[in-house]
């Protein structure tokens, strides 16, 4: 087994994250097919383990999983205008079924309202049906020009959690925005990946949406992901396919409706949040294998050590997923890298010294501090080890975060951060689209957004024109 | 609520399908595209059951779940010569991306050999890498001119379950199919769904295939549902693709390939097979709720009712899912019918006597059997009724296709027999391809092949040409 190279991830973050993808075997983007992937066996299981978490957010929270077609007529696409013209020079069209030009062109799902609420036009009748709140897990398709990246940026998304809420009235939409957020809030804080939230500004927002919330984490080289979006739709979209209910009183009104999604970048933040130049480092929660139990050789004790270890992992598989690496053909240090590539949170270490004193060795993937446990101990210093690490992990990753975050009173300074991908800067803004726009040619960056997670109102002057300012606004370089 | 119309499953089966579909909230089959569907929740769960029941069935074997692209290349999908003739009239091409013409042609895939063996191309290297066995589930797509029918004939197979397997030598790929037909069996099994095993002929065989296999199951109209297929590749793909090994000598060999589907349609079989005219009877192991209980109301008794209730459903979610049909607004006659169409295999009924003498009642959705059982004897007797009951709808369903299966010796009587559609008739047959073709042509039907789970060897002539037959044949009108 040749060893793969690693890089240095905060130096070299493109590079690193490409490299993990292949070499913990999550994701092979040698696909003849530029911006799509192929899944990997351990990849897929990480991605199994954080839709789960996915699904079990939203299904305790009252929504119904749902399977929609992957494609949508012409048609439906065009039926919202902002929409299609957001859409229409991304989406990959279908023109022939066989060797017959189709009467009506099909486009692959770019996101999915449009194949949705055809439907929902068939299925709301009356107040009584709402609120009705439905997501599904599959993929989306955008024809993207700019350069891919994997997992990042891809044609294929093949993993999208979208959410498609309808309502009475906007308040109860409005009350689902603040659901939905949370819901998201749930999801980063059990990945451990730090996030702010901002409002997209107007010209930034979801193409239908009456407003965008967006979350996004930097990643290691000072760039931002967008990895969540919670959209506000109003009834833009109910208008335009027709969506009505019966209320109450008798009168028919348009529905009103959120939708928010999270993709596989979620995935990606997960892995490159909490990575360090020696792989990827799992939350446990989420991790394939929670521990590996690794047997040191020694000719004498061999059976005792054999013995030791399958007793050790038989009686931690009632609460963790366990394995223990039995090859005969690498050396223990190569085993250690092995599993420490793909991020396995703890590593338990059976020697001749330690069956002679009925204890392991645990091995921390993040920190990796080793302890000695006595074997009668283990099942509650484990579970107790598992949360450290779990806290630790996610603190880190937020101080981590915050340091990134500058609040600046200049636009130079701003220029110079975003230069050297510090991370986000705040600035005071009047809120004016044009004064965003000039903001965003002078620093060559992102408007993000205002913030939505920051409670405090901040009084001062727009940077860019002088007059009062609404509050901060965001800037940064996004992927 | 206005009551769904229900239909006689055996008489007008195809209404009875699609009303149950609908009725009973698994599939909608009203989308704007022909042949496309949406699971709906219920129907979702139902679906979720049976991939689990896959997924556990494909990992304790040794396979590994990966997920692979949804387009193929046109280059790609032309490089074997007989699987794009069969192909090339049923794929969705993507011609476009955005306003701009692909410089290359793009196929939704019809099935996954050519996404997944350019990457096989690049993983195997050597017999160390061999034998190597991968699954999905996904969506593949056809183009179907044919009739469409929910579930059983669509354009978007949204859940196509296929392995690939990757071998050294024939002799390990026969084993592998062996082990595939075994994995099959155990999964129609456990929905309780009968089947018989025919090797399908060589003009009907998968294209690119050496020889296929194929379960049927008898739907209840005696129309043959082919519900899953395992195929021998030989070199064919590995040839194409050029998908090599090198041996323990150092020589270089084309790698020998296996694979096996099962898609939706094995759902369409366990609905269609157990359904009775008041809806669908649901294998309790893959039931989302697999007991309903129903507070019969009665003002003087209502508090110890609703106490019961929460008392019983509270016990029995510890090994069952369960739920309680609170409803206020409709009668337990309609909360019986309502769960009656959802195929719950269990109903406690719990009543004003039954709290008095600490009792339920137990209703069997297959049968209706009731029995009252004591409160304290209900974690005891539940388990023992519905493995009965699971056993009896597996036997009773192989009763009945045994039935159906008639071994004939001239081809009137087969003609007759599949006029009336009375199921699958079984031939002494030559053999040949010549008079292959002329039995069919001359009785309307579908050969599905000879049989492979019919060990003993049957003499005689073929009903063609009256010379030795090689053995027996099955032919049926087949969806």
């Amino acid at each position: 087994m040749p060893t793969p190279k690693t890089q240095k991830r905060d130096k070299h973050y493109g590079k690193w994250f490409r490299n993990i993808l292949i070499n913990a075997e999550i994701l092979d983007y040698r696909y003849p097919i530029k911006g799509c992937g192929v899944w990997l066996p351990y990849g897929y299981k990480i991605r199994k383990h954080v839709t789960s978490l996915l699904r079990k957010l939203h299904d305790a929270t009252g929504h119904d999983e749902v399977r929609f077609p992957t494609i949508v007529t012409e048609t439906n696409l065009r039926k919202e205008a902002t929409h299609i013209k957001d859409f229409e020079n991304e989406v990959f069209w279908i023109t022939h079924g066989g060797l017959k030009p189709l009467e009506v062109k099909y486009a692959l799902r770019p996101t999915s309202e449009t194949a949705i609420y055809p439907m929902l036009q068939i299925w709301i009748r009356s107040h009584a049906d709402l609120p009705k709140k439905l997501y599904q897990i599959g993929s989306v398709f955008r024809y993207e020009t700019k350069t891919t990246r994997p997992i990042i940026r891809v044609r294929e998304v093949t993993t999208f959690k979208e959410a498609h809420t309808s309502h009475a009235t906007l308040k109860d939409a409005e009350a689902q925005i603040r659901d939905a957020t949370k819901i998201y809030k749930d999801f980063f804080d059990t990945c451990g990946v730090p996030y702010v939230i901002s409002r997209r500004p107007d010209w930034d927002k979801f193409p239908g949406a009456l407003y965008s919330l967006s979350f996004d984490a930097i990643m290691p080289d000072g760039r931002t992901l967008q990895s969540g979006t919670v959209h506000n739709l109003g009834q833009n979209f109910s208008k335009a396919f027709n969506i009505k209910y019966e209320t109450l009183e008798g009168t028919h009104e348009y529905i009103w409706q959120t939708c928010y999604g999270i993709s596989e970048r979620g995935i990606g933040a997960l892995l490159s949040v909490h990575g360090d130049d020696n792989g990827i480092v799992l939350m446990p929660l989420l991790a394939p294998i929670q521990v590996i139990v690794i047997p040191i050789p020694h000719k004498a004790s061999r059976q005792l050590i054999t013995e030791t270890c399958k007793q050790v992992a038989k009686r931690l598989s009632l609460n963790f997923r366990v394995e223990v690496d039995w090859r005969e053909e690498i050396t223990p240090g190569a085993k250690f890298f092995y599993w420490e590539l793909r991020g396995v949170p703890i590593r338990i270490e059976i020697g001749p010294k330690d069956v002679q004193k009925k204890q392991v060795i645990l091995v921390r993937r993040d920190t990796f501090e080793k302890e000695a446990c006595k074997i009668s101990d283990l099942s509650s210093r484990l579970p107790l080890l598992i949360n450290e690490m779990s806290m630790e992990l996610r603190e880190k990753a937020w101080k981590q975060m915050k340091k990134r975050i500058y609040r600046v009173a200049d636009l130079e300074k701003a220029n110079q951060l975003l230069k050297k991908r510090a991370g986000i800067v705040e600035l005071l803004w009047c809120g004016d689209g044009k004064c965003g726009h000039e903001l965003e040619e002078q620093v060559n960056a992102t408007l993000l957004g205002t913030p939505v997670d920051v409670k405090k109102k901040i009084e001062g002057k727009c940077i860019v024109c002088g007059r009062k300012a609404s509050g901060l606004v965001r800037l940064a370089i996004a992927y």
